[in-house]
C-alpha cells in the first residue's frame, strides 16, 4: 500500500472520520482508523461501535496511488502527526510488519500499524427503502429535539429520539420523562411507507455536526438494527434502539387555564439570573408567579447560603387564571434555546400539571412540555 | 453603605480584584471580596493570602455615594450576578445583618454578606525605597523567566524568580535546577541601592496579566516580607520568598565546542513533531545529532508503542565538533517560546553538560540553559 496525497484534502476527510473515534474505546482496534486503498479511491473508516463513519477520497491529481492495500493506524497519533507535517503533500507507505512510513519534506515518521483484517466489518444496508431529505431539515429537527433525551440508561429507549418519516412529513419526539420536545416538518420526498426509527441522541449530535451549516442532500437508508445516512462522500452509520417508544401524544394537554407570551431574550436573561442562585443551592427550582389581575409576572429563585433574587419579567400578553408554579430552570432554558422564534407562548393548566412552550407562530409545528416541581 | 454605580466601570475594577481570588481559599473569608465606601472612593480588595489586589474607584457621576461603610461578599457569585444584571447602572445597599440588596432595572438580588471587620488587613509598606519602571519592561522580563521556576516546593526558593534591581539595570533569573532562564534589561530610574527580591512565580503570572498589553508606569515598593506594585488605581501585593537564592552565575558555561544557529519557526515545528511521539512514551527525550562535516542536523524521537520520527532540521550555521545530545523537548520548547528574535544560537560543550540558547542578537542580554539527559 503506497500513495501520495494532498495534506489538506486528507485532513478534511480524516476530521470527519475522527468524529466516530472514542477516547474510551473498549475494543482496542477501534482506537484506530482503517485505511483502504483501491485503484480508484482511498477509504477511511472510524467507529466506536455505536456509530461508524466512512469517507471516500477518489483518486485524482491530489491522490496518486502507488500500490493498493489496507492498514489500521492509532487514530489519535496518526491524526496529530498528519496535522503537524511540514509539507503541502505527504507520502504514505506500508512496509513489513505493518510498519507505516510517512514522509513530508524533511520529516519522516515510522509508526506501528495493525492488521486491517481484524477491523470489524460495516453492516450491509440495502437501499430498498431509502429516501432523501434536506440536510438543513434534518439538522433543524435534531437540534430541536435531541437535547431532551434521557441521559440515564434506566429506560434505554428514552436515550434516543423517536423519528417517524412519512411521505410528506417528518416527526421527531424526545423525552427524559421530565420534559418533552416534539417537532414536525414537511418533507418533499419522504419514504413510500411510514418508517419508524429510534436513534441514539449521541449519534444524532455527531450527525448534526457532520451535516454542518450548509444544506447537503442526505440519503437515509433504514436497516434492521442500523441506519445509514449518506452525505456527499460520507457514510454515517448509527445503531438503532430496539423496543417500543412510549405513546407521547396522550401527554400533551388539550386545554389551558393561563396563557402568557414572552419575548425570548427577556425571559432568557431573567431565567439566567434567577438560576444563578438556584444552581448554588440544593434545590434547583425557580418560582413563576402570574398575576392576571395586576398584570404582573414575577420569577424568583433562592439559595439558603447565597441569598435570593426577584425578577419582574416584562411580557407580551397574559390571560386566564392567576398561577404560581415551580420548575427546574434548566428545562426552560433548554426549551428557549431550541426555540426559533423571537417570542414564545407558555400555557398552563394547574400548578402540578405539565405546561407547554410553543413558538408564537402557528405555522410552526413545535411543542415542548415541562413537568413542574412540587415545592410544598 | 449605599451607592449607585455604572456597571461597566464596576466590572472592569471587579475583574482585576477577582484575579486574586482562589477557588481553593483555605480561609473562608478570603473567598469573598471586601468593598469599602468612603466619601471619596470605593475600594475593592481580593486576596488569596499569597497575593492581594486592591483597586480604588473615585467618586464621580458614575459612582454616587448614598452612605459610607464596608462589607464582604462571596466573590464568585457576586461577580456572576453583577455581570448578568440587565441595566447600565445598579444600586447597592447593605441592610440589617449584612444582607446586601442589589437592584438593576427589574432585577432585585438580596445576598448574604459578611462582617468586613473580620477581613485580614493589607500590609503597610512604606515607599522610602520605592522606584518606578515601565510596565512593558516588567512584563517582558517576567514572561522571559517566570516559566522556568520550579513547580515542586521541595526547594521553596526556586518557586520564585530572583530579581536584582540596580540604578540602571534589572536582572531576573529563574531555575528549576533542570533549566535556567536569565534576562537583564536597562532601567532608567532604578532604585538608589541594589534591591534583591525573590517573588513567587504564580504572583508574577498574575502581575503580568494585570499589566496587560499596554505600557503603564509601575511603582515598585519593596517591603519586609511583601512587595507592592502600584499600577494606575491598582495596588498589587505579593508575598516574598525568604532564603538565599543560589548563585547561578557559576552554572553558565564560559566556552563552547559546537555552535549552531536555527530559525526559530523551523526548529519549533521540528521539535513539535518530534515530541509528539516522545510525549506518548515513558521517556520524554529527543536526540539532536550535529554533524559538522556533513553539515547535517537531525532531531529524532521515539515511543516503543507508536513508532519513531526523524527530522532533518534546516539550520543557519554549524561549527565545531560533532555532537549527539539528548534532552527533554519541553524545556527547549519553553526556551524557544520565550525567545523574542527570529533566530537563536545554541552552544554546546559536551553531551552531558548543559547547553545554552541565546538570541541571535548580541545586544539582547538573555541566556537560557538546559541540562541534557543521559540515555546510555
Amino acid at each position: 500500500m503506497q500513495f501520495t496525497v494532498n495534506r489538506n484534502l486528507f485532513i478534511e476527510n480524516l476530521n470527519n472520520v475522527m468524529r466516530a473515534i472514542s477516547s474510551r474505546a473498549t475494543i482496542p482496534i477501534l482506537s484506530g482508523i482503517k485505511l483502504t486503498l483501491t485503484d480508484t479511491e482511498l477509504i477511511m473508516i472510524g467507529s466506536d461501535s455505536d456509530i461508524s463513519i466512512k469517507t471516500s477520497v477518489p483518486v485524482s491529481d491530489d491522490l496518486v496511488v502507488g500500490s493498493t492495500g489496507s492498514i489500521v493506524l492509532t487514530a489519535r497519533f496518526f491524526s496529530e502527526i498528519i496535522k503537524k507535517l511540514p509539507g503541502k503533500d505527504f507520502s504514505f507507505e506500508v512496509q513489513e510488519g505493518f510498519q507505516t512510513k510517512i514522509v513530508s519534506e524533511n520529516s519522516e515518521f515510522t509508526i506501528n500499524g495493525l492488521d486491517a483484517n481484524n477491523y470489524p466489518r460495516l453492516p450491509e444496508i440495502p437501499d430498498d427503502s431509502a429516501f432523501k431529505l434536506s440536510g438543513k431539515t434534518l439538522r433543524e429537527i435534531i437540534n430541536e429535539t435531541q437535547f431532551a433525551v434521557a441521559t440515564s440508561e434506566s429506560r434505554l429507549v428514552l436515550t434516543g429520539v423517536h423519528f417517524t418519516f412519512n411521505p410528506n412529513e417528518i416527526n421527531a419526539v424526545a423525552t427524559d420523562s421530565h420534559r418533552l420536545s416534539e417537532r414536525s416538518l414537511k418533507l418533499e420526498n419522504g419514504p413510500q411507507v411510514k418508517t419508524d426509527l429510534i436513534i441514539p441522541g449521541k449519534s444524532l449530535q455527531e450527525l448534526s455536526r457532520i451535516i454542518g451549516e450548509s444544506d447537503p442532500e442526505v440519503k437515509v437508508c433504514p436497516g434492521e438494527s442500523q441506519v445509514l445516512f449518506e452525505i456527499g462522500n460520507i457514510s454515517f452509520y448509527s445503531r438503532l434502539l430496539e423496543g417500543n417508544y412510549p405513546d407521547t401524544d396522550r401527554l400533551l394537554p388539550t386545554e389551558s387555564a393561563t396563557t402568557v407570551k414572552f419575548d425570548l431574550a427577556e425571559l432568557s436573561s431573567a431565567l439566567d439570573r434567577a438560576s444563578l442562585l438556584t444552581h448554588a443551592g440544593r434545590n434547583n427550582v425557580v418560582k413563576l408567579t402570574l398575576d392576571t389581575q395586576k398584570q404582573q409576572v414575577r420569577l424568583s429563585g433562592e439559595s439558603a447560603e447565597i441569598g435570593n433574587v426577584e425578577e419582574n419579567v416584562t411580557f407580551g400578553e397574559l390571560t386566564g387564571d392567576d398561577l404560581m408554579i415551580s420548575f427546574n430552570p434548566d428545562y426552560l432554558r433548554d426549551a428557549l434555546r431550541a426555540s426559533e422564534t423571537d417570542s414564545v407562548v407558555m400555557k398552563f393548566t394547574q400548578p402540578l400539571r405539565p405546561f407547554t412552550v410553543t413558538p408564537d407562530d402557528k405555522t410552526i409545528d413545535f411543542i415542548q412540555l415541562i413537568t413542574p416541581v412540587r415545592t410544598f
